[in-house]
């Protein structure tokens, strides 16, 4: 066991500081601008212990076209059934020679506990309900892109703030940066205490109010299934928190509106905003592989 | 939404001109040939809703073999089980850099939903009950390899025409090149109304006659489950539809015998049917990538 | 069907000679100085019906790192759902391009009948309870990095050999190079008859005498459910015949623990003979990367 992480792994945003970030998203605007084969002859693993489409494509892509060799491994196909503990599934593929671990788990603190363990660089792509580090760097780059500067904006993110890690990793790394995040929706999914996750955080359960002045709108996902647990009405969901059309116009004019995906249109927003010139959800995506192919430099040690 | 799909998208053979099936068969003989890193730094994207080995592979390897950069979607590892829908799924991963989208699917229609909304082409590797334009193409590149032309052939169409995609593509292109076209089994999987698929497409209900002067015979898969909720039995359609080596002697004596595979042995067709001479099942398979070569380099814009 | 396999062809280590195991061991060692891309263009197939990590990736990155092309086909995923036979699966596998077939498969046997039919080289990546050649071929590699020959040393396998092709396979081997092997487990585990496996093969119910003078020490994965199959209790098979620091000390002072992997640790070892600097079990997955790449040269027939 270390007493660290191998240089380059990227955990979580809490443990990153702001000029880290600063030199990824810098990073991600060169590899945007073009992308080399950086990591020829290197090898990266995709370790999955949940489905996902985009986070796991989005790191493929990013790493083929770095050059880098890629190989995925599913839970539900693995060795992983058998009974192998975590760490000597992460022991055994650091031996088959991967020199980087992407890893998405259903368990808060997964890749820490591997990254303590193994001497590659281990690359949080999602866990449980903590945190998604790639996806705060996609989305602030994003809003880089529109804003000049993400100090003093403000940000609001509706709905599930309770169970999503997107908008642990978005607080945590906006409040880093300076900028104000509003939160918002039903107690069930934005409890008082969401307050506390950072600085320069508030709570409201009134829509009008977090995006009122609004510089970015983040909508999260809502899962129908986690409404009925909480039993609340998705009908009253959708009344008081769906993002419409109307509703943006509460926010400033040159507002922009994201999600993370994959977004069900009728649900946390309408279809007319999920179409409209002003939501950036395409360009979250597309921004993604930059910034993983930036992350996935930076794990491996190599300079642009 | 756009008015027509993009450019080199394939989405049946039913939009094809003559002059364009003309031409992907012609850019597959040098393909064949000799395969050059054409698509090399082209992203396509494999989106399969329906399981499949020989499709996916051949695709696959096709891609691969141009120098592509390849990613395989299935359904069952991916954001489409939280609901999002094809369209937005489609938005995605044309975002995440894929520059073609290859599409299995089990609804007929929805690769022509997708190519209305992305603007990468869409390539159709089966929908549904609907067509199955690659295999209709490498069918009839395998045709010409033992014919010397479409044109005035007779060709037998034997077994489940009425849920077969691939009946469908057949006979759409044999009729558009101006092949006779012979529709045989019973009622069941072949109606009467098949015969108005395209011109000079008959339906006979007598293996003899389906046969007699046929230069190729296609034996289509028959599924056990199908036949059940038909309350059709298999041992009668074995006794009245099997391509067996004395049935076989009723068509021309250079008739060539061809399947989409899977076979089942001792069902659609004998074991000594499967391994005789005349027999170009697995030239087909053979065939099939140098035919997708060309469908990707035409979707891609690469001239060769 | 053919007289026997393609060249280059890897079912079992029962028909290979004590010199091809020395030229693949050989071969190996040159590899894992240095991979070059010899494979560049060639197309190699992996056909698992089984799942599988650590085998399936080792063979994956050994193919990407002689820069061949590769294909995972999973049983369950494929054609093979649809009825189609193994022969036939082999016989597309191969019409579409593959000039090597990697098999997996839960019954004894199927490589064998493979290749028989196919004319490309058929490995064996364990099947049933029959052979797993690879496997064999780098734990003969991994001692031989610790010990100066394999001739006359005294390998224990312990736990259960009744159902294991690992140690078919292993024992096969280190009987054609002269080393003495020392079986020990329950009877349920390790019959008396196994002791017929291949000359210098000795069984024992006694660990002690098992582990005494012994240079390897190779335990092996222990299934829960079979286990329960067999009346077997978990705490009386740990009581007698687990693997821990006190008992490795009956071994020779340098003897090494080996384990074919996923150990369940507390189980066949304890945590502490998993960690300790004389178990090589992560070196025997690394190992396996260069072997595997060994066995892919000899298969297409390439020369290092």
């Amino acid at each position: 066991m270390h007493a660290r992480p191998a240089a380059g792994s990227l955990l979580g945003i809490e443990a990153l500081e702001l000029k880290d970030i600063q030199r990824i998203l810098d990073s991600a605007k060169q590899m945007q601008r073009r992308a080399t084969p950086l990591l020829r002859d290197k090898r990266v693993a995709l370790l999955f212990y949940e489905s996902s489409t985009r986070t796991r494509v989005s790191f493929e892509y990013a790493s083929k076209m770095l050059g880098a060799t890629t190989t995925v491994i599913n839970a539900s196909a693995s060795s992983i059934e058998k009974g192998e503990s975590l760490i000597d599934t992460g022991y055994t593929i650091m031996a088959l020679g991967a020199q980087a671990i992407i890893i998405r788990h259903p368990l808060s603190g997964a890749p820490h506990l591997l990254s303590r363990y193994v001497d590659v660089p281990v690359i949080n792509a999602g866990d449980g309900m903590h945190e998604h580090p790639s996806q705060a760097l996609l989305d602030a780059y994003t809003i880089l892109n529109h804003k000049k500067k993400l100090k003093g904006l403000k940000v609001a993110l509706i709905g599930d703030i309770f169970h999503s890690r997107v908008a642990r990793s978005d607080v945590l790394l906006l409040s880093k940066a300076g900028a104000n995040v509003s939160l918002c929706g039903p107690p069930e999914l934005v409890p008082d205490v969401a307050c506390t996750l950072a600085e320069s955080v508030s709570v409201t359960r009134d829509l009008r109010e977090a995006l009122e002045d609004a510089d970015v709108i983040i909508a999260l996902r809502i899962q129908k299934e986690r409404l009925e647990g909480l039993q609340l009405k998705l009908d009253e969901y959708i009344a008081r928190y769906q993002i419409s059309a109307d509703r943006v116009k509460w926010a400033k004019k040159d507002a922009i509106v994201m999600h993370p995906g994959p977004i069900i249109r009728g649900l946390e927003l309408t279809a007319d905003v999920a179409d409209s010139e002003r939501t950036v959800i395409l360009e979250q995506v597309q921004n993604g592989v930059a910034v993983r192919m930036a992350i996935l430099a930076r794990a491996l040690g190599v300079k642009h």
